[in-house]
This record gives C-alpha cells, sequence and structure tokens, in this order.
C-alpha cells in the first residue's frame, strides 16, 4: 500500500519544523484519475466534506421542491456555517416554516465560531442552540425530508429512510460501496469511502448538468447553490467562503472534520478529494489551495490562498517566523 | 534515513481516521538511547519544552538566588502556564519586585486560557496583557537575568548577553552544536536540535543532584522546582499539570508547540523526547502518556492518562463515537 505523501510544510528560521502528509486525487467526469498523491484507495471518513451527498436524497425525493427550498436554503443545507447571525436566522425561519424549532434538531450544541456572535453570547450570558451547530443546515435537510416522508423523529438512526436513502446515494455517487460507518460530531452516520471513491463522486457533481434527469439536476442545483452563496456555506474569514470567492464561480469546495477537502470543478468538469493523514485542518486548507491552483482555477496571489498557502506565520508580538507552504513536488 | 512511525491513532466507528506520527527517544544519563522509534536524528526545534534548559544561565550565573527565587519562581520560569489568576499574579509580583512592570516583557500578549479568566476578562472587556502570555515566566527568568549582567532591554536578540549563554547552555546539554534557530511564538530564538539531542539533554537533568558542581546543582533545582508545583507549571486541567500530579514526582514533563513533549525522571535517571511531526498536541499528549506508562511511573488506568490515551471522543451531543489509542507496537 503506498504510504501518505508528504504534501505541506511549516517552516520556522530556516528549518522545516512540521509537515502535513496526505492522500489526494483528482477525478473526472467519467471516472478517471487524472492525479493522484499518497494512496488514492486510503479509507476515509469524508465528514462534512460530503453534505452535498447527504442532501442528493432531499432534492431527488421532491422534498426540497414541496418545502419551496431556495438555493440559500441548498447552500445551508452543503455548509459547516459559523453560527453567525446570517446562518443563524435563516435556519431559525427554514425550522419555523416547517413548524419545526430548535428542539427538533439531533445534532447538540455549539459555540458559535462567529468572533463577534461568540463574544455578545458570553457577555449575556447565554449558551449556544443547537442551530448554532456548524450542521444545522444539514439537519434542517433531513427534517425536511423525514416529514416529506412521513418518517419517525429518530432521522439520524442508521435505518431511518432518510439515512438509508443517504446511503444509497452516497454508494452510487462514490461508485463503490461503503467500508463502513462511523458517528459524526453532529450524530449523523457518517458513510467510509476511499479518497478516489470521494473524488470520483465530487467529479459526478462536476459533470452534472440540468435536465440530465433527476439525479444530474439534483447534483447541478446542490452546487450551484454553493458557488451562489458562499457566505452561506462556511462564514467570514473561513477557507470554503474565501477560496469560493477568490475563484468566481469556477468551483464549489468544501472542508470537512479530521482535515478532509473537496472540490467540484464544474467547467472543468473534475473533482478533488484531499484528506490529510493527520487530521490537521491547516494541512487540508494548504493542499486544496496548492491543487486548485495546479489546476488553474485558483490564482497563486491571491490574498485568500495567500492565508493558506505561502503564508507568513506570525507570533504573538506580530513577528514573521516561518511560513505554510507546499512540499518540494507538490503539487 | 528512517521515516517517522506511526505513535497514535484516532478510530471513528471500526475504523481508524488519522494517524499521528513521529519519533521518540528514551535516553539514560550516560548518555545512552535506551529506546527509540522514528529517526532519533531527526532535527527539531523543542519550542517550549527546552524551557529548563533555556533557565540554566538564571541559576548558573547567580542571578536567581541573588534575586531570591524560590521553587515557585523556578516552576514559572519553566512553565508555559494558561494563565489562571495563580501564575498571573505571581509573575505580576516578580516583576514588581524587580522594579519591572508588564512592559518591560517582550513575549507579546496572549489571551488567557483559563476558561473563567477568559470569559471574565471578555466580560468586562478587557484585553490579555503580556503577563498573561504562556511564557511570562520564562520571561520574568530573561529579565532577572538581564539585571544581573546589567544588560540591555532587548533581552530576546540573538547576540544579546542572555541569549548567547542560553545557546551555550542549551549545546553544552544536548551534546551538540544546534544546527540552526527559529523565532518562537514569544520572540526568543529557539535552538533546534535532535531528538537524540533533546532526549540527553532531559537525561542530563534527570541524572543531576545537588552538590555535584553549579550545572548539575541548576539542574537539580529545576526539576524538583516543577515537580513540587506542576500546577504552576501549566494549570488546571492541562496535560503537564495533570499527568505530573498523576505520578506523584516520579517525573518532571514539559510540552511545546507543534508536538513537542519531554519528561525527566529523577529515580530512574531517564530522560525522554518526543515530536509528533505534524505539529497535533493530541498526538505528543498521548504519545508521552503512552511511553511513560511504559517506562512504568504513569498508571494507564489514572484519569489523567486516560483522558489522552485510551481516551472515548465523544460528539456534540455527548455520544461516544471513537477513541484516541497507542499505535500497534507503540511503545
Amino acid at each position: 500500500m503506498p504510504s501518505p505523501t508528504v504534501l505541506i510544510e511549516i517552516t520556522r528560521g530556516d528549518l522545516v519544523e512540521s509537515t502535513h502528509a496526505g492522500h489526494a486525487v483528482v477525478c473526472d467526469a467519467g471516472g478517471a484519475i487524472v492525479a493522484a498523491w499518497g494512496d488514492p484507495d486510503a479509507v476515509i471518513y469524508p465528514r462534512s466534506s460530503c453534505k452535498m451527498m447527504q442532501a442528493l436524497p432531499l432534492m431527488e425525493s421532491g422534498a426540497a421542491d414541496a418545502a419551496g427550498l431556495t438555493p440559500e436554503h441548498l447552500a445551508l443545507a452543503c455548509a459547516s456555517h459559523e453560527g453567525a447571525p446570517i446562518h443563524v436566522d435563516r435556519v431559525r425561519a427554514w425550522l419555523a416554516a416547517r413548524g419545526l424549532g430548535d428542539g427538533d434538531l439531533l445534532c447538540g450544541t455549539e459555540v458559535s465560531r462567529d468572533t463577534q456572535t461568540k463574544l455578545a453570547m458570553i457577555r449575556a450570558h447565554e449558551g449556544p442552540c443547537q442551530v448554532h451547530n456548524n450542521c444545522s443546515g444539514k439537519h434542517a435537510g433531513f427534517l425536511t425530508l423525514t416529514q416529506h416522508l412521513k418518517a419517525g423523529p429518530d432521522y439520524v438512526a442508521l435505518d431511518h429512510p432518510v439515512q438509508k436513502a443517504v446511503r444509497a446515494s452516497f454508494e452510487e455517487v462514490t461508485g463503490m460501496v461503503s467500508p463502513g460507518y462511523g458517528i459524526d460530531g453532529c450524530s449523523a452516520p457518517n458513510f467510509a469511502t476511499t479518497v478516489t471513491g470521494l473524488a470520483h463522486a465530487m467529479a459526478q457533481f462536476a459533470g452534472a448538468r440540468q435536465g440530465q434527469g433527476v439525479r444530474q439536476d439534483a447534483m447541478a442545483r446542490l452546487t450551484q447553490a454553493m458557488i451562489a452563496h458562499p457566505d452561506l456555506v462556511a462564514g467570514d474569514g473561513r477557507a470554503c467562503t474565501e477560496l469560493m470567492q477568490a475563484m468566481n464561480g469556477a468551483a464549489a469546495i468544501k472542508t470537512g472534520a479530521e482535515a478532509v477537502f473537496v472540490a467540484i470543478l464544474p467547467e472543468r468538469q473534475l473533482g478533488v478529494a484531499v484528506k490529510i493523514t493527520d487530521g490537521g485542518t491547516r494541512g487540508a486548507e494548504a493542499a486544496i489551495a496548492a491543487i486548485l491552483v495546479h489546476l488553474g482555477v485558483l490564482d497563486i496571489n491571491h490574498p485568500a490562498t495567500r492565508k493558506r498557502l505561502n503564508a507568513p506565520l506570525l507570533n504573538r508580538a506580530g513577528r514573521e517566523v516561518g511560513a505554510i507552504r507546499a512540499a518540494p513536488g507538490f503539487p
């Protein structure tokens, strides 16, 4: 089995202080591997990078249209948002429109990652709600599908109709049977696949066009919703949001916990999947940026790129002490 | 060159989701390698794990005794404290006793890592001072030595008498010329060494006994100060504090940024150094715990151990979803 490859280096002074190794695959819409680093067959959990796959049954069942969901809702269903008012208010309104509330969610609470919201809540001695959880949009989608299917309230159970539909879609678009599952941070099942399986799925999204059947309609609409609303997919200052804005619609990208990152390039009809073996987010952000630059859709000198790749590391006094950069030969 | 070895695994469901590879060396006081994993010759920055080495000139110059420093001061000089009142108040008093204040420090400000202090400061709209910086005790030591040497105020400059003395001591106890340096988070120079060099230095501390000359006096007093005051070396809930308390004096241990961890075992006369290649703190904490269990000084079932090794991972709803454990064959 090929080993993970060192993709990213952290320097300090004249030395490399730390490195991030991992696996990455670029697939075309025909399913062929265009480029690969590390072990393309490594089994990984995609974590939140697969939210657009988890939203497929919401679309394909007709639940999204029956509930009148807009591209903003679809972007939130695919989001790991930071719990800023633009996210929380929209999820609350979505739930209210379905006759639901915070207590119907099963994602658990999470402190808002939006600095102003977090500080204001601390000063007001307020604890976080479930809508602040970065996955609350995905869970609002699960609840919308649950209502449409007239299914029971435990929508994160492995044998619930929602999760059975998610698994079926996931295996179809990854092109393989999932070798196992884990429970995600938000309590939903997260199905494992290979790095190639994940890149293959993203390439299916990239190649999808509306008017080519239910599956392609769903994939194209979700991709377009993410591209249209990068601020809803993550939030102010976040990698997904800033890099999507920097690419002006050339790609939808999505992070996942434990250092997964994916990209959907509709114009190029390419899908990308990255997993940093050690779970380090800074490594995944730098690696996906390096690949997007390599593929010609991201400017290496854009501030959003340089915040994550070839970025100066500053110490507590603001002094430049090192950098984060691609390892020699990558990509 | 040997590759880093996978030392720690993070599981989710039935699969290994992420891994931490690295290097580790155990040395005896005679300088022999007792055990090693990964590449013992890997060059690393010890970062804050070498604070006891950076305090040697403070001791050996006579500055510490001239200033009447107690074991509490010495523990703070070796600390990466969390900026709780027990740390901040003592550093403030130390500086005041020397006729110095927050503005004489060059470490930069840092938000307190003590939850209650942090929340109280946010609610009071207070920004952090330099004394809240985890390195403020080390810097108080640098300032005390600076006064003793009647040297200039820029005590973090590479050519300042304090840093020249630090480098000389560092190279003597690591047993090698430092191959380079970087600027640390607190703006002090951080001298590179190998994993073996760092373990060798810790073994020198472990073997040191009072009454055997200036160097051994200094090393023994610093080690004893750390062991006597584990709460000052880090703080409530921190790995250094909790694991030292769990070992009841059998070891002094110290973390460093980018996943370095060292241990000094005076009774066993052993020194340990760990570097996780990717800089992931959870990997370094689990790896040093595994080695300390292996060496017979830490109970594998102690709550402080099980918080970091064989620890259940809980999701946002408090559900157990995985674990952190030693990789097969380690240690």
